[in-house]
C-alpha cells in the first residue's frame, strides 16, 4: 500500500492516519512498542504536513544482514560458503594442501577449525573470494547458495530470513523509502541473492569490499578480476564510512543487531527530525537463538550484542526488538 | 513520456513504435547518426519482443561528467574551485604561504600556476577537499557553486551543462534507465549539485572518492571527516572497477568524450545485447571549444580524445557526437 498522498491525511489527527499506514502491514509483529515506534516513525515523515515531513528523495532506510535481516548462528553463512569452497580451491591449487589454514579446514575437523584464528580465517576469505573474475564468482556463489542447507533447519539459507523484517522492508519501500542493505559481509557476496530474497538491488548492497582489476583476456575482451586489497570494512565506524561513500546521505532508519552496527545506528540518530534505530535482539532459544551477552543471555562470538550497546540503547531511545515478544512468526515457513 | 508498456508496439514494426519513443525527445539534436543511435538503442532495449529488450532493472546508463554533461574547458571546475580554496585554507593554515605550491596559487600569476606539476595539483587538492568535515565541505563547495562564474561566458558554471545531454538523461529515465555519473571529478563534489543539475541523486554518483574518519564532537555527536587516503581513482581502468564497486552490473549505455573513459566504454561494450557507446567530440571553436587531438584538431592537456581512441570507436562502432554537428543547441541559455 503506497501512501505517498499523504497529505489526505490530516496530522496532527494521527489516528486514521496511522490506521491507513499500518493496515495489513507488519501482519508477523505482536502489537507493542516495536512496532509503533515503525508505524509512528512512517507516519511521522510520510505526513507533508507533519513537522518532521521527510521528501521522498532523502527516505534511506540502512538494515545491516547477519542477525537482522536473517540467521547468523552457529555462523555467518559468508563464513560457511568459504570454507565449503576450500577443497575446489585447493584442487586448482594443490600447493596449498598440507599448508595451515587449508590443511586444518580439509580436515573436516569442526573442533580444530573453531579454534582457527582471525588471521587463519582472513588467509581463507582472501583464497575463496578473491583471483577470479566477477562472473566467476557470481556464477560459484549462486550455485552454493541456492544448494547449501542450514545445520539446524535443512533448508537453504536464504529461506531463513525473518518475515517480520521482510514486512518491514516492504513497508518502508510502499512509503517510498529506499532501502539498503549494509553488512559487514561481503558486498560481492551478498548482491548475489539480494534482490531475489530481499527485493534489494546490487547498488543497493554496502558490504566489505576489496577492489577489483580491471585487464583483458586473449581475445581483447575486457573483464574485471576480484583482488585481495580491501577498499571498505564494513564494520563499526566503517559502516557509516560506507553509507557516506555509497549513498552519500545519512540515513532517517537503521536496523541492525550487533556491536558492529553501533556506529551506524549513532549516526543515523545524530541527524535532525525523526529517526528509526532498531536493534534485534536474539532472546528466542526455542524459535531462532538465545545469545548476548546483554540481558544475561548466553555469551557467544558471533553476532555480539554487549550489555554496554544495550544500555547506549535505552540511553538514547533507540528500539531493541525482542524476537521472543515482538515476532509473532520468524520464518515464512512456519 | 514514459513507454515501459512497449509491448503495446510490435517489434521489429519498427517504424511506428520508433516515432512512439522519440516523439519530442531530443530536440536540440539534430537528425544524423548520433540522434538515431540512441533511439534505435532504447527502441530495442525497452520492447518486450526486441531480442535485446532489457528488464526494467537492469536499466543502468553511466555519463562521465566533465566535457560529456558540462564544459571542462579551459580547466576543469572542479580544480578551478580548488584553486580558489587555497586563500581561505592558508588563512586557517598560516604555516602554507610560503609553501609551495600554495604560494604561487595565492601569487595568481596564471602563468605559474598553469606550470604547477600533477603533483603539486595533488597537495592543492588534498589541502582543499580533505580534514574537514563532511557537512562543513559540502556547505563550502555548495556556497561556491552557487555564485562562481565560467570566465568566458560570465555565468554559473551549473548553467554550462549540455542541453542535448539533459535531454538524453531525461529520455533514458523516461524509459526506466537509471541514470549514473561516473566522473573522474570528486564523487564529494559533484553530489553537491548533481540533483538539481543532472536530476541524479548522490547515490547515482561514482567518482575520484576518499575515505571518511568517523569520530565524536565534545559533545558527544558522532561526525565524518574527510581524510586524504584514496579509495577510489574514478579514471581510465578505474572506471569499471568504480562502476562494479558502486553499482554492482553493467551499464547498457556508456558516454564519455576523453581517454579516461576508453575502459568503462570498452566494458559497457562487452556486454552481451544491444549496448550504446557514445563519445562527445568538441569540435565547436565557435559555440564551445575544439580539441583532439583526434582528427587534427587542437591538443589539449584537458579532456584528450587521441586518435587512437577515435580508431578505437571507430573499429567497435562506438557512436562519436560531433557538437558542431549533431548539436542544434548547446546550452540552455541560448
Amino acid at each position: 500500500m503506497t501512501l505517498l498522498g499523504g497529505a489526505v491525511t490530516a496530522w496532527p489527527l494521527a489516528a486514521g492516519a496511522q490506521t491507513l499506514h499500518s493496515e495489513g502491514a507488519l501482519s508477523s509483529w505482536n502489537d507493542g512498542a516495536a512496532k509503533q515506534a515503525i508505524f509512528d516513525f512512517v507516519r511521522a515523515t510520510i505526513d507533508r504536513a507533519s513537522p518532521n515531513y521527510v521528501s521522498p528523495e532523502d527516505r534511506i532506510a540502512v538494515f545491516d544482514q547477519d542477525g537482522t535481516l536473517w540467521v547468523e548462528h552457529p555462523m555467518y553463512t559468508q563464513v560457511v560458503y568459504c570454507l565449503e569452497r576450500v577443497p575446489a580451491v585447493v584442487a586448482r591449487k594443490p600447493e596449498l594442501k598440507n599448508v595451515e589454514p587449508f590443511k586444518t579446514v580439509l580436515s573436516g575437523n569442526r573442533e580444530a577449525m573453531a579454534k582457527l584464528s582471525l588471521r587463519d580465517l582472513e588467509k581463507i576469505l582472501v583464497a575463496t573470494l578473491t583471483g577470479m573474475s566477477v562472473e566467476e564468482f557470481n556464477a560459484e556463489a549462486k550455485r552454493w547458495i541456492e544448494t547449501a542447507k542450514h545445520p539446524r533447519w535443512n533448508r537453504p539459507y536464504t529461506e531463513l530470513v525473518y518475515q517480520p523484517m521482510l514486512e518491514v522492508l516492504r513497508y518502508l519501500r510502499d512509503n517510498a523509502y529506499k532501502t539498503y542493505i549494509v553488512t559487514g559481509g561481503g558486498q560481492d557476496f551478498v548482491r548475489v541473492y539480494a534482490e531475489t530474497v530481499y527485493g534489494i538491488p546490487p547498488e543497493q548492497v554496502v558490504g566489505t569490499a576489496g577492489g577489483t582489476k580491471y585487464s583483458y583476456a586473449k581475445d581483447g575482451k575486457p573483464f574485471l578480476t576480484k583482488d585481495a586489497k580491501l577498499l571498505l570494512n564494513d564494520n563499526n565506524a566503517g559502516k557509516p564510512e560506507g553509507i557516506y561513500l555509497m549513498i552519500g546521505r545519512r540515513p532517517y532508519a537503521a536496523f541492525g543487531n550487533s556491536t558492529g552496527d553501533r556506529q551506524m545506528l549513532e549516526w543515523t540518530g545524530a541527524g535532525a527530525g525523526a529517526r528509526l534505530k532498531m536493534l534485534v535482539l536474539h532472546d528466542d532459544a526455542t524459535r531462532e537463538y538465545a545469545y548476548g551477552p546483554a540481558q544475561g543471555l548466553p555469551d557467544t562470538k558471533v553476532g555480539i550484542f554487549t550489555p554496554a550497546l544495550y544500555d547506549e540503547a535505552k540511553s538514547k531511545d533507540w528500539t531493541v526488538i525482542s524476537i521472543k515478544n515482538d515476532w509473532k512468526r520468524i520464518f515464512v515457513f512456519e
